[in-house]
């Protein structure tokens, strides 16, 4: 496998940047990807998306398979002519969810049964199905390896066999998938918290060879200060010229943290996730649209983010929007919330070429602290 | 009491097209308002209402006095910078909703005590007060007068002495309006179904003087029929100078028919609200988006509008989405639904222009027939 070209246009220390190149389009590296669960990022158009900045979102594997149906999905023409979303697509094994969200009924060597959270009807996912849908019927431009994962807190024994497990599976995925040109297969690296069980996937895996390399199993509970140890022993045996995916991740403190030890892309449901809830994200941490300091503040959100959500809208008006249960909250801070990660990307992007990230990175962690502050002695907001 | 300019440029039997020129804009009639509630139009952008040919919003003073205040949008500006609409807005009184939504406490003639169905404050609405929030604290570019609503089934002797009440309401609303250049108020024509209440409602308001006359206590449960034959013997007593607004309809059998009895301006929830619960109106009725006949049907709603909801997205798609629950559904066909109602106005407009307005309500009134009776039937949907 060589995957899709790579070019790393320039380093500051562990942080890269650089551009993947798609059929689809290009990938700018820090790159955020918003999450498309079930074929829509939530409460936001496509274009709203694709105009924040975002080069590439994650389609769910378990949402779409389950509803409307992976080969329902293919007769309608993939994911991208179904979700209107024209840009690359990656999408991940769904074997995270079948752990997180369905009934769980039962694993072995082969792969998962389970029942649905929706209707409860039993499903297989197998590493050689999960392909399947992945690549052939959605039509993803980047698929996932099933892979397992192991609960925060496992013992390492238990940690060593479900990384085996995934190393095997990676395998069959990758067999299943084949040479495909348009199309690539990414690995993912398991073990926990375990050092040496990390390095020993990060080489089975290169062995096995993939078009990249996700970091999985973090951002399960371990914390901050554990998930930054593990990516200090983690990213350095991955290879440096494929591109480098830490699943699930995160706040934008956890996005400049990993960066900053060689991470290229993410995906986190928190920006929409936390937007539906009244929270809005800034360099000071999340703002609550719904504390009463807000209700006559006529500030915008962030006048320096280039989206009408994070610009055009009084706090005050987003504080009454929010306390009278309106979609438009949703909406606008979701958008605003998108906006600001791939901002924070793009900022990243352009510190790392200009060789100033270790400033932006003092910099967004003394911003990040002041909010902190403020926040837990019910100061007012500092953004 | 002159009012904004309204020049009727063309009539075919009793239908009238024309324009209500007003300082934030044109009013091209007949027209329908989308209602923005609590200053959102439900799951749309102010750009998108605008953008599908809506010239002027309703806003809702029950609402909007109780949450966010009507002070406070004073202070922050009108509701014009609070909402980002920069069109023309028309207020309700507050009297409809007090009525329908809050516990009321006391009637008195000087006006109305009620409990906030929010959070169960205490609050006063008399004439005065109406426009004082409408006109001065929102700034309204179109008052309503403070009006007494019976319900459908009422005795004539209640539905007098309730006429009578609106009427001296009214008078006392127009004396707290004084003269105003760039201001507007409308009075309220009330008298439930009863012929002689309607015309003396009409010629007092007459009396009095108003900008315009709106015909409320309709669309309240009497049905389609009566409500017909109400506007046959009520609009023919209004000015025919001054625009004519028929209060809270209705579906777009109801615009098509109160538009051939001289109805310029209308408003209703019903697009926004069907357009969460997963419907999407069209010349054939209300297209049911979770019916099995749509999931895997890849036509868009309404390739003939012009707007994205109506144009670019799958029935399939939309199936799915409202199926899973997604703000994308609503958001869609809202949009849609709004859009659908403008362009229906439109369409009606060019008809009165071009005099052909009967034969586009007997070929509508063919289509609603069409419609209705494969709903009935169970057959799938004409549309
Ligand atoms: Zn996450
Ligand atoms: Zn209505």
């Amino acid at each position: 496998m060589t995957g899709f070209p790579f070019d790393i246009h320039a380093t500051d220390g562990a942080a890269r940047t650089g551009v993947l190149k798609t059929p689809r389009g290009e990938i700018r590296t820090p790159a955020f990807m918003p999450v498309g669960t079930a074929g829509t990022v939530k409460a936001l158009y496509m274009d709203q998306v694709r105009d924040t900045g975002a080069d590439i979102i994650l389609g769910n594997t378990y949402h779409l398979m389950l509803r409307p149906g992976a080969e329902r999905v293919k007769r309608l023409g993939g994911l991208h002519k179904f979700s209107t979303w024209q840009g690359p697509i990656l999408t991940d094994s769904g074997g995270f969810q079948v752990w997180s969200l369905s009934k769980l009924r039962k694993m072995t060597e082969d792969g998962v049964t389970f029942r649905s959270h929706i209707d409860g009807s039993e499903h297989k996912l197998s590493p050689e199905r999960s392909i399947e849908i992945q690549a052939d019927l959605l039509g993803a431009d980047i698929s996932m390896q099933l892979d397992e994962c192991t609960a925060f807190g496992c013992s390492k024994a238990e940690a060593k066999a479900s990384m085996d497990l995934s190393v095997r599976w990676g395998e069959r995925s990758k067999t299943a998938f084949g040479a495909r040109e348009a199309q690539n297969l990414f690995g993912i690296v398991q073990g926990s918290v375990f050092e040496d069980l990390r390095r020993e996937s990060a080489e089975r895996l290169i062995g096995t060879g993939y078009d990249g390399y996700a970091i999985g199993g973090l951002a399960v509970g371990e914390g901050f200060e554990t998930m930054c140890e593990v990516l200090d022993f983690t990213t350095p045996h991955l290879p440096h010229e494929r591109p480098r995916y830490l699943m699930g991740v995160g706040k934008p403190i956890d996005l400049v943290e990993s960066v900053a030890r060689g991470v290229d892309m993410f995906d986190c449901v928190l920006p929409t996730r936390s937007g539906r809830h009244g929270q809005a994200w800034s360099d000071y941490g999340p703002i609550n649209i719904k504390r009463a300091e807000f209700i006559e503040d006529e500030r915008p959100l962030n006048p320096a983010i280039d989206c009408p959500a994070s610009r055009d809208y009084s706090r005050a008006y987003l504080n009454h929007l929010f306390r009278s249960g309106e979609y438009l909250s949703a909406m606008l801070l979701s958008w605003h919330n998108i906006a600001y990660f791939e901002d924070l990307t793009a900022r990243m992007r352009a510190a790392i070429a200009a060789g100033t990230f270790d400033a932006f990175r003092r910099d967004f962690r003394a911003k990040w602290e002041e909010g902190r502050a403020a926040i837990e002695s019910g100061d007012n907001f500092p953004g």
